[in-house]
């Protein structure tokens, strides 16, 4: 089944390595800068909502000690393929990967995890029909909304927690409401361009549960120079430099 | 009097010219950038809540054909001074600048302008005495609030009318909630960092009031580049160019 349906692949220079589908969902750039972006320190508890195939997780491992991370997914072939991964790294004591649906996680979690990160679905289910398949539910709110997974870090997360996300950029305004609603602050927001003199698609956006912040709007990340080629900052990010 | 308080200078290459105090309240590249930022056409009428010397006024004028702009200005002095501005630049058939609280401006402007800027004060009154003195109230919100401000704009404007404002980049988020609040809806946003490395101080924001927008997350503007001369960009805007 493996070499059918899957693909090995190298993911950073660190060794790590992770199993994808070889059709449908696949992990994208705006994954990768998420798991550069947020503070971290020693021994901190994360979750991530919607781990897809598990690379939040792998990477955020490499960043830091004594890390326990778990990730949630619905989707039980992206979850297994996850913990395969896991398993392939050896990062067992490390990352647990939790099958099931988000808003389904158990009470006694709540308010026990320093970070809480997500790249959610990003489109809207609005009019028109959307089939159910892996890669549609990975990208639209078929099965959760942007509102439940805000809901969801803020529950899980101790006071001052972190939540940190990257949403499309016209999805902003609705990020900065649903945070408001629940006392997630904003504290760090970086937009993402496609090359400088073009609108961001992207952003990502850290946010402190409880305690009043300064929110700071970091300088841009510029993904492709004037000649098409990664800039300086993203060649960084890939080879594992934090934002 | 004249002589003694305020000076006259030059505003931009197209022969405006205004009065400004000699110390105190000045108006700031921030004015500048806000003039230069919303969208216009033909005909428009235009409000500019809290316009100080009127200098938002004075540069707008020159953008499209026949507009209307009425510049609002509590403070006396600096009312004063934006008429005899006005004035001193023949755009007596343009612009008036009606001296009052725009809190109390009468109802019967509701619901009739097609685009209000503002530039208002950018600090909270926290703890901590501050001066009520002109440059004070101008900066911070003494007399008026953030949110004074966005539900002024929200009843002057026509449906679908737009909102333009600039303010501090740690104000985001409430510029936000407050637009959400009363069914401004964010359209066009673009951040100002001193330098390409630098944190935003600044950001542009323009809204349509009851219209649903993707909201745009427009490139960055730069002020100065590495060697602290001021970028192309802004060397454009200082010469009349739109963002």
């Amino acid at each position: 089944m493996l070499q059918d349906e899957f693909v090995l692949e190298q993911l950073n220079q660190e060794g790590l390595v992770i199993l994808q589908p070889k059709t449908g969902y696949r992990f994208s750039l705006d994954a990768v800068l998420l798991a550069r972006f947020p503070a971290l320190k020693k021994g901190y508890k994360i979750v991530d909502l919607g781990t897809g195939s598990g690379v939040i997780p792998l990477l955020l491992s490499t960043r830091e000690e004594n890390l326990f991370i778990q990730g949630v997914e619905l989707q039980p072939r992206l979850a297994e393929l996850a913990k395969r991964s896991v398993t392939l790294n050896n990062k067992e004591d490390k990352i647990v990967i939790w099958e099931g649906d988000l808003k389904a996680l158990p009470k006694d979690m709540n308010g026990k995890w320093d970070l809480v990160v997500s790249n959610p679905p990003y489109f809207k289910v609005n009019s028109g029909k959307i089939s159910e398949g892996e890669k549609a539910i990975a990208r639209h709110e078929l099965k959760c909304s942007l509102e439940d997974v805000i809901n969801t870090g803020q529950r899980l997360l101790k006071p001052k927690g972190h939540f940190a996300l990257v949403h499309r950029a016209e999805r902003l305004p609705e990020v900065m409401s649903f945070l408001s609603q629940v006392k997630l602050n904003p504290w760090r927001l970086k937009m993402v361009h496609p090359k400088k003199t073009k609108n961001a698609e992207l952003f990502l956006l850290e946010a402190v549960k409880g305690s009043m912040q300064t929110l700071k709007i970091l300088p841009p990340l510029i993904i492709f120079d004037d000649s098409g080629q990664y800039t300086l900052e993203m060649e960084k990010i890939y080879a594992g430099f934090n934002i």
